[in-house]
């Protein structure tokens, strides 16, 4: 992986701004666990309404957070007037996640002028093991004027 | 399109039933629109919670009922012994979702013994029109004995 | 599906020509048989060079037709001077490709000024049937000056 | 990544014989670096014929040898009457790839009875540098009694 140079030296602060004014990220109770040059971190804690109807977490939440730190992670390298769109996603799901602390980890593979290619992997994390739920890639566009 | 033969000839009311029990679907508000042999449709109305930062419908809702029309596609041509788990998806996403209505289609392009291939497409009715919002593929599993 | 107007009156001379001089594309034996605004068909005989250990057409035979049908579908609707790349595929392999006449069908589905997102189809055709083989989507973005 | 314990001690035979009778492995003129429990490599060196219409190597020939290496890296997880067929792949492409070699790694993220998850990467070395040309994600079955 690249080391990356953020465009935007305020580029935590945008970013924190940006994920707290999402309503469907407090919706379902998202967490920033870490804002870095072409990588984020989001957390997530199992609560009952985001289950599917096995009682594991449902497959469009997973997917939710693994796009957000794909999403986020692209913006930490986004200019200040620039802001991000994802044009397509694509993730395998691994193992259902039960009701442990899901962690999702978007990290930047391929920064561009416009698009960006970011892997996204999430784990559940309960009090004895760390499982691997979900790898994807995500391509996400920068898109000037979009805050 | 193929024309597919149910194994259960109940399949509307498991499908029904299962959506029925899922506490996400339930917690976003999606309604069951169709449900045929190899076709579902699943609609979903736009509240406030269900945005990103933009005002746009958040990508992981738009994505979480692509994936559940999939998913149910699939499902009606279950034995009645058999689950749906769905093991990867892909989409692109065309235009983004404002106020309208949501709706989203799962057709079942290759049944299999044990892997389906769906087609998902998304799109948003508004009074004077209908864009094409969402693309997809997804691959879901039949599991014995998961109901 | 949308209809499509062409920015180069004379796309199917650019689409041939770019064809004609493509190495790959002489080498595995493809031919143009559709280039229509947003829509190219290419066409593949069985070879035995183009096999895998089981006998079947190799995936990535089956995918190389498939991209290319994507990527020239896109180009139909590209200015003068503006060609394309492929930037993301996905593909799923339905069935088997023996040894009947292979035809790509790319179509367009949505055009855009940068990015255009591509449905791609296979199908084996032998003297008694049609079966499908693979079923895609392609994001193709125009270049500016690439020819 | 976990560590993988192959069901077939002679796995390594099983995966160099199967390569070797790969027509169009051999048309294209790949060669097997290396064979790992999980893991595999298959290099490629530059030929005119391999080429699309800009003199980068063809989209379709890198993909085919990130599919290759994916499914060889399930292989050395196989029993030994089990064989393997790319069910789905998704590629990225993140720069083109000139006049080098090509290397491609596949790594298996998750190991399944029946679906196997592989990471995918092409990089293409140079004499003073390497760059990432590839990313993707492919699911290989197992096939019993299949060669």
């Amino acid at each position: 992986m690249d080391a990356f140079e953020p465009r935007d030296a305020d580029f935590r602060r945008r970013v924190t701004k940006s994920f707290d004014l999402q309503p469907f990220a407090n919706h379902i109770g998202g967490t920033l666990e870490r804002v870095d040059p072409g990588e984020v971190d989001i957390a997530l804690k199992y609560k009952p309404e985001l289950a599917q109807q096995h009682g594991y977490v449902h497959g469009g939440v997973i997917t939710s957070i693994a796009d957000a730190a794909a999403g986020y992670a692209a913006m930490t390298l986004a200019a200040p007037s620039v802001g991000v769109l994802t044009t397509e996603l694509k993730v395998n799901f691994l193992r259902p996640a039960g009701k442990g602390v899901l962690l999702a980890k978007g990290r930047v593979i391929k920064a561009g002028r416009t698009l960006n290619i970011v892997q996204t992997d999430v784990t559940e994390m309960t009090d004895d093991k760390t499982v691997h739920v979900l790898t994807g890639l995500v391509t996400i566009m920068f898109v000037e004027g979009l805050e």
